[in-house]
């Protein structure tokens, strides 16, 4: 475990592959290294399609690999003032099962319209909640104070140099499982870009041909936008899709400097897409996907991607769907 | 491919370990070799837990399996007359599969309250699909007739080797996954008993000590009682019961041959645990179960077997579920 540098340079510091292959070795046998299932019923016209199942990562999203890579980073004289992250939900329950497995204290500020289901988890893995108002309060604020006050380490969900790595495992994954074959065609799902920066370092090194897709919620669509400017554009709502867990404000300023040069392209997805690649994945796939965790799936259901021919990865990102909005998704 | 025997033959033959063997060769590469996920969130008191999902098998349930074997196996002079199947749905599904995949026609015979995600996907496999009152007309008749009729071949949901041996590979792909550990439970759904007879073959042969257990829905107890008794008994009721894929009126004949000797004990989960190992496999794995395809589940869940620092494999043996059944089961 390299030790943490003081915070205002590691946090100003952009992680590189090397950062995602240290990750991938603190992460060995502590994360799950979750499945890549191919999917006959998705291919046709001569293109293979594989499913990285996130669902199946501990806390039922990727959100642990970063958290816990960050976590264990913290050097021993801070350890004691413990942990504080914000998030809608899927980051708070990987920072607090990493916590809870590394001994330290979690509080964790959430959103009061975060899923019923993610505020218990969080607390069922011993995390205090703090809640706030989306439109009105700032998560940040929030958290910043609570570090100060309890010299807390603040666990940013995206923008810092060790979440970004720990999400990478998830490509160095990709790219072993895939064995022989060469992914052609990578979609991964976007709000602060912590999975994509991340995933765009390990695919890259590997694979500089392979084609990185950044799939956002539509009005969510910042990536696509900044993409296009060369700068990073602000979503102009905090709230209104049904993917709960893709309503950052804007790219992270890390992420954005790992995303603007290796990622390929933008896409976005209806509420209506996402809905039809729940129902999609639980009739034809049999698999539990939450709205922000469904819309790469979506997108490639909904042909935003032109994968004739071609070998692609599908990251689906998390599982913790609310149980009524699941069900109106299958028609239940 | 073996030449099948004439019918009055075949059927009375009970399969053997190396016909389960040989149909693992058939299937290779037709059939999923479905994933064996380790499910740390079932483990505690040092018990290990494996989940084989046959939810991700073609079809969403382990019967293509049985199918596919039965069906490749029909000799060329028969093929003509096509094949005909009574099934409450995954059997239904698994043979317009197949019958697809080979060439064949097929004609299914379905009960009137299968489930409609059922009955319109076998349609939709291109099978001729003919329903019957569950309660007042014998499936064993009117498929009987259409196979008189149409000289189709007649295949039986599981009282027939090459179906008992296809639905075997199961327990095959479970001890080549479990590398070098050795299954000391397994649990296996259990209705007419073709996937628990094909599974043991397969177990015992490798593992003679391991603890085969078949799973039953309470009040559809039929292997629980001929165990005990030392010969096939029948249920009472035909229906009411939540699992609809686990209905069979009694134990196969050459099933229960197998089962009699190899299976070590049955034991039999509610609705309510059944319907709780749903919303669990929702909520915790991320995985989609039918409650058919949850009752090995729910057994575990229940405490019905003593798993403590047991090596444990769980069949998940289907994932066709009814939206609305579904989303009862996760409170939506």
């Amino acid at each position: 475990v390299t030790p943490a540098l003081a915070d205002s340079d590691l946090l100003a510091r952009i992680p590189t592959a090397t950062d995602v292959a240290d990750a991938a070795r603190l992460l060995d046998g502590v994360a799950v290294r979750t499945p890549l299932l191919r999917a006959p019923l998705l291919e046709h016209s001569g293109r293979r399609v594989f499913l990285k199942c996130e669902i199946f990562q501990h806390t039922g999203s990727f959100k642990f690999r970063g958290a816990y890579n960050c976590l264990a980073r913290i050097p021993q004289s801070r350890r004691a003032g413990g942990v504080v992250a914000y998030s809608s939900g899927n980051h708070a329950q990987g920072v607090a099962a990493a916590a809870k497995l590394l001994g330290l204290l979690a509080v964790v500020v959430m959103p009061r319209d975060a899923p019923a289901l993610k505020r218990e988890r969080t607390a069922a893995h011993g995390a205090e909640v703090v809640l706030y108002d989306r439109e009105r309060e700032s998560r940040e604020e929030i958290a910043g104070r609570i570090a100060r006050e309890r010299s807390a380490t603040l666990v940013p969900p995206y923008d810092h140099p060790h979440v970004i790595a720990g999400q990478g495992t998830v490509g160095i994954e990709i790219c072993g499982q895939l064995e022989k074959l060469a992914p052609d065609i990578v979609l991964v799902p976007a709000s602060g870009g912590g999975l994509l920066a991340g995933i765009a370092l390990a695919v890259k090194e590997r694979h500089p041909s392979a084609r990185l897709v950044a799939v956002e919620p539509a009005g969510f669509d910042d990536h696509a936008r900044s993409f296009v400017s060369g700068r990073r554009e602000r979503n102009a709502k905090l709230s209104g899709s049904i993917c709960d867990s893709l309503l950052a404000p804007m790219p992270g300023e890390l992420t954005f400097e790992i995303t603007r040069r290796l990622v390929n392209e933008a896409v976005s997805v209806s509420d209506d897409e996402v809905r039809s690649a729940v129902g999609f994945a639980f009739r034809e796939l049999k698999l539990v996907l939450e709205p922000g965790g469904a819309v790469a799936l979506a997108a490639l259901l909904a042909g935003k991607v032109d994968a004739g021919g071609k070998t692609v990865a599908v990251v689906l990102s998390g599982g913790n769907a609310d149980p009524v909005t699941f069900g109106s998704a299958i028609g239940a």
